[in-house]
């Protein structure tokens, strides 16, 4: 499924005629959430924004949806909503960073600080960091690294799901990665799992009782399925681009899982979490930094030109869409599906907390 | 098509009752032909021993039969032979390579060097490269690099041939991607092009009255097609993984091609040529690099353990193909395409070069 498509299936899935809702409301919402969870107000409002920004820019699936993942995490102990993290080690042009087994986010948001930093100092850096759960959307930490002026990349592994190319059982994650470059005013961003698709879009076509396309799923002896209900009977997960994707996804392992410390995901002593690497490019060590603004300028009015050709059709730069649906949502504010608000509202009903007009029983 | 499939072409391609010669004679032959073409014996051995390497693991494309185009391009002007490589600028954990417009294998063996070098005082390191035609095979540095026990990763950009996801026109190149990680005596490495396929395969394709598989092209107007004449009437390849590898490819132009001051393959003012980046990580910056050894080797033994599932297939690790080729070739050396042998002949003729038992006429 094209990114295009996949946005367009999840604005569909929200009703045009539902309540819709600014981000400082869904911040707010989230924020006394995770509070009542057990992280200090700081770490609260940090993760409700980073969760909302990802409703904004349209990756609904990285959005307060999680709420209801986290409280799971922190009641099965593998959160502690009020871990903070640490910068274990900090050499020459590198760091580790330590999540305390905390929310994800503030330790990511501490290690792009940290990359950002020695860049500027160092030329390139690179900031790892380990013991954490749920890191959230890469795209916001490189688009960090981007508004810094600076190129960002970012990678990290996550529990097994993913079959080598040719194979059958569950080896890699689904090992998002992104990468980032700057422009004058704004930037490029690209983020993606190097899965071909993400597991909900899997449980969604059991749930709904709908084949699948070609070319997402192997069954447990490693057959090509359009089965939904194969992933769930021992299968695995396709990675994207064939060989090479599942190739990225072998060395994100190798790399961000092994230099976090946290363990590959087929390791029996793997934990769960996201080993992350965090990495940023000062462009103005090496280049003008002016010279580089017109040629990437350059690069994306061109691409749009000879890229539309005769017929000009329209050409998307990486983080383009997300940019785009960023402004229609901060204008209209956002809609969040009703099984989401309700089970969202199940959540706060638990600690008597009020959430107003989001509520929905 | 699948790295496999690719390869058992290739070696198909060669006739089994063909010569077979050995590195050290190939690596002479391309050799002289080089020094006759202007290059420093020094050179000369360089750039050969690096075209017969490709050869051993199995990227004939890469390998001697480059001897053709490299004439052509000394001849042409854009390649200087006794072009060498200078270290423009070296700051912090950055360096700067000009090729002086040399062959590109020194540029890039003088930049993997500074950036072992460098990742090793500071952890993690760049360099970039201009002012370089054909930089080689990438695989071959990120392989020097974990050989030296570090994690490496190169990419540049080249001549554009390659539409944007969803777009008709030639943008970027093939833009080869590059990642490397070590193993205790030995390493994984992936090395691919962003393209779907190498142009080279459209090319074959067209010589013998053959369709595509769907894919791979689009034609003058972004259609997708099996023709691949409709490459050469102002079409384009597509780019591996959909929008994914078209991100990746537009990413290496922002960053490879900007960094090293080529300029974006689309850009007016792009004068050819690899604008290239290479970066190393050492792992032992960040963890103990026995636990590093262990859990890597942990990686590849369950990868393939589990990976495999119940009926045991073959799961290959990034480079294994070509370690596996290595081995074989080393021990019953290389076939080279008749059709190959004899332009190589035709060539060393221009220069009274007698080639010996390599010659075809």
């Amino acid at each position: 499924m094209s990114v295009r498509n996949e946005q367009a299936h999840e604005a569909r899935a929200a009703d045009d005629a539902a309540p819709r809702f600014s981000a400082e409301e869904l911040v707010q919402t989230a924020s006394d959430v995770l509070h009542r969870l057990g992280a200090p107000r700081q770490t609260a409002d940090v993760v409700a924004a980073s969760l909302v920004l990802s409703n904004l820019v349209g990756h609904d699936s990285h959005g307060i949806v999680r709420l209801i993942q986290y409280s799971e995490l922190v009641k099965g102990g593998q959160v502690r909503p009020d871990g903070q993290p640490t910068v274990v080690s900090a050499r020459g042009a590198v760091a580790t960073v330590d999540g305390g087994w905390g929310f994800g986010q503030p330790a990511a948001q501490l290690a792009t600080q940290l990359a950002t930093e020695s860049a500027s100092a160092h030329g390139i850096s690179a900031v790892s960091i380990s013991s954490c759960n749920h890191i959230g959307r890469l795209g916001e930490y490189v688009a960090t690294i981007a508004e810094a002026g600076q190129m960002g990349m970012a990678f990290c592994n996550s529990g097994p799901i993913v079959a080598p190319f040719g194979g059958a059982g569950r080896v890699m994650g689904t090992n998002p990665f992104a990468w980032s470059a700057p422009l004058r005013d704004d930037f490029v961003a690209l983020d993606f799992a190097t899965s071909k698709v993400a597991e909900g879009k899997i449980k969604i076509a059991v749930a709904e009782g709908r084949t699948l396309p070609p070319g997402l799923i192997v069954d447990s002896v490693g057959r090509p399925s359009v089965d939904p209900a194969d992933l769930y009977g021992g299968g695995a997960l396709l990675a994207f681009g064939e060989h090479k994707g599942s190739g990225m996804s072998m060395l994100i392992e190798l790399t961000a899982a092994l230099v976090s410390g946290m363990g590959s995901s087929c390791d029996p002593e793997y934990q769960g979490g996201n080993g992350t690497l965090i990495m940023a490019l000062d462009i103005a060590a090496f280049v003008d930094m002016e010279r580089y603004y017109e040629q990437a300028a350059t690069f994306c009015t061109e691409a749009k030109r000879i890229g539309g050709g005769p017929e000009h059709l329209d050409i998307l730069l990486p983080g383009e869409l997300e940019a785009r649906t960023l402004e229609a949502r901060r204008a209209g504010g956002v809609v969040v599906a009703a099984n989401i608000r309700r089970q969202i509202t199940v959540l706060a009903d638990e600690f008597g907390l009020d959430l107003g007009r989001f509520a929905l029983r």
